[in-house]
């Protein structure tokens, strides 16, 4: 067992997460001679219901994992396994480096519907293989880190603490999620693995268990006070104020000895029993103390929590975000959108594919961004370019950011959307997206072409 | 890199898999002297919306991941680098061994409100730590086996493929969940890492990706059946109904040398589509090719596509199963029922905990199960017990089931529910769990003894 800071999470055999068809499909191209480069693009099709931007994240893990990606004789042997792989093939696989360059926005960018996140020049059977890797690695993140920006925006300064791990649908969405979230915003996971494999800082208290194992609440508290004389009780286990009046009951006793930080709620009317703590807790001199609440929040919990005056001065959000509740998967595609220097689309209803390399430039105005243009690589257009080459020739092109620096970058990003696109609600206008003439007219050209080929 | 058909999915360090709280728990129950055996219950306090039971999944796994939970060298440094506990502590996790016994379910079980799941009993420190691992792996496939056993009752017999690894929500839920979707009754997955893990049939053809680096889909498709002349080719790329057609042009081409299986469609009204197929091909003389159906699809759909008549043979199911769509997360609960022998219980509102510990009777009537019966452990009730031993003092005592024999299980378990209880409606009556008379004078015994503490 061994961890770095820089290493992605859970990712043993990497190579074989991959859809069996894409294999299938590097076959083919090898064994019919289509070795030219091809460049794949990724990005979400439509913003989920009720949402106003995505946060762009998991790019640094996923070129990690692109670097690193070999096929070892474990995973050959299966492979063989399946009966429909020729030892030529194996036998490349066996020697496999990926070889793309890779163009992609910083983490924390915000970003819309049709915007490439991610687009990966390779050869095509290297751009294909790691189709299904690209898109659960950084949707995952990116699912993540959008849905901890509203929880952060609601929690209007106070901190959020990830508590989400034992309903994350699995250890990875858990230990990559930490990270997605402290790069919205949140400031701790509770989350030991995701606190040594990342850097993040960690946090947590103590569960209704340990209240329950004792004769009674006072005893636990007094106990748990010895040992974590700073700690923050919990106070629900029995009933919510009267915990909060054991805590000032214990302070009493204490007297100068007395440094718990605070109190949790983890059930019922947390606005109620918020006002009702702070004013047991200000009744007492202890003022200091804070209010932490957990239990079943989201965005539009807390929003509405602090909107009617809850004196809470951090949240424990746990499942709703874990999960990204309203909305668990990103309508995320991976497109081939160029071959042999020529651009490819496809003509499924609702399904637009633009083709070719492409830029997005954000428009800026006094310190706020106004609006994207999708354009033709090479395009010169008035904005910031929010796609830059991170890896070339499989080699990444500079050492992984630090966590820090994401969550920096994305917190200024994030202060460059206009208000109401920071609100919870559907912002009305929307945020505008524009293609490009350009980017227009090859489409058109390029759906004309394969019209006439289809005819 | 290595693997092993019985590992369990992506799991380095899983010893650090825990939320803080849980290692400062064990450290202050260490300290303070607690060291009696606890009981941990595994429960869902409510079935999500709209469902009918929750089928057991996921506990092979936990209990390989129990048996090898060691804190290695870079775990114990990183736990030091907290600057929270002790050496005595990180000493005692150095020869850390998971001790316990557990009683669970066997996987593949239909599962209710209030019923455990898995009862961990272990000194207390033990069943503590482990909180976060037990509910986020048996919680993850209990999800995502619960949602698939839906999408196969709704398919009615016909073959289900797991296609949702690109959108599920991290590896983890990818892999892990291909192996809960097989025990469910789907019959392969796309994913080759959970088909070298776990040993799940693998399937797959081509993406649109393939087409579109053709010059025309017919070029594509000659090619593709070159190299895989039995493959299923994927007609949407450009218009449904005239891949088909190239289709059967391509069969007029080949004569007795076309063995094409089957066409895929994956956009667009797959009824109309799926009709308009079944013609074309029957016209050709290609009654014997099937059709399969993929794109947006769950439960719901796919029993409004076969209700309505759409001429489909099997279907791939992504995004929906993979992240449990309608119910992207589990009311689950790890609570502690019971501590040097008295049972325990909290009084949060809404939050009933059931002390001691238990066992689930389920009562049969000519092979139909009329309902569950939540007994104190040792009670005599009429009906089949559901919690047995699977691992005592930290060892598993049979080995690992296979997943053939799981998958029978469940196919057998779940035809012994009702035959309201496998629609996908709500049933009505719902199912009915009963709670013994036994363990309602103990959960009043031990809400008095408690309350007269807390008094």
């Amino acid at each position: 067992m061994s961890s770095t800071a820089s290493a992605p999470a859970l990712s043993p055999q990497a190579e074989l997460f991959a859809d069996l068809y894409e294999l299938r499909m590097a076959r083919a191209y090898r064994e019919l001679g289509m070795a030219k480069v091809a460049v794949f693009s990724l990005f979400v099709r439509r913003l989920p219901q009720g949402r106003n931007f995505l946060l762009a994240c998991g790019i640094e893990d996923l070129i990690d994992l692109l670097e690193g990606l070999r096929f070892g004789r474990t995973s050959i042997d299966y492979l063989r396994s399946l009966g429909e792989f020729p030892e030529t093939f194996l036998d490349w696989l066996a020697g496999f480096r990926f070889s793309g360059t890779v163009h992609a926005m910083a983490e924390g960018t915000p970003v819309f519907a049709e915007e490439p996140l991610l687009e990966i020049v390779a050869p095509i059977a290297e751009g294909q293989m790691i189709e299904t890797l690209a898109m659960n690695l950084v949707g995952l993140q990116t699912l993540l880190a959008s849905k901890a920006a509203r929880v952060v925006a609601a929690a209007a300064g106070r901190p959020v603490v990830d508590f989400g791990s034992r309903r994350a649908q699995g250890m990875d969405a858990a230990v990559a999620g930490a990270r997605a979230f402290h790069i919205a915003g949140v400031t701790a996971t509770s989350n030991l693995l995701a606190g040594a494999r990342y850097g993040i800082p960690v946090a947590g208290t103590m569960a209704h268990s340990f209240v329950q194992a004792f004769g009674s609440e006072g005893e636990a508290f007094r106990a748990f006070a010895r040992i974590y004389p700073e700690t923050i009780l919990l106070v629900d286990t029995y009933d919510t104020l009267d915990g909060v009046r054991r805590v000032a009951a214990l302070a009493a006793e204490m007297g100068d000895a007395f440094r718990i930080r605070g109190v949790r709620l983890d059930s019922g009317d947390l606005l109620t029993l918020s006002l009702g703590a702070r004013a047991i807790l200000d009744a007492a001199s202890l003022g200091r103390m804070q209010i932490f609440a957990s239990g079943g929040l989201d965005e539009a919990r807390i929003a509405a929590l602090l909107g009617a005056g809850a004196p809470i001065d951090a949240f424990g959000v746990g499942t709703e975000m874990s999960v990204s509740g309203d909305a668990p998967a990103l309508d995320l595609a991976y497109k081939l959108t160029a071959y042999a220097d020529v651009g490819r689309t496809k003509l499924s209803a609702g399904k637009r594919i633009l083709p070719g390399r492409k830029q997005v430039f954000r428009r800026m105005a006094q310190g706020v961004a106004i609006g994207d243009v999708i354009a033709r690589d090479g395009e010169q257009i008035d904005g910031v370019p929010l796609l830059h080459p991170v890896m070339r020739d499989g080699r990444r092109l500079a050492p992984r950011s630090g966590l820090a620096s994401l969550r920096a970058g994305a917190a200024v990003r994030l202060a460059e959307l206009p208000t109401g696109l920071r609100a919870l609600a559907p912002a009305d206008p929307a945020y505008p997206v524009a293609i490009s003439a350009a980017l227009i007219a090859e489409e058109r050209k390029v759906r004309d072409r394969v019209l006439a080929a289809v005819g």
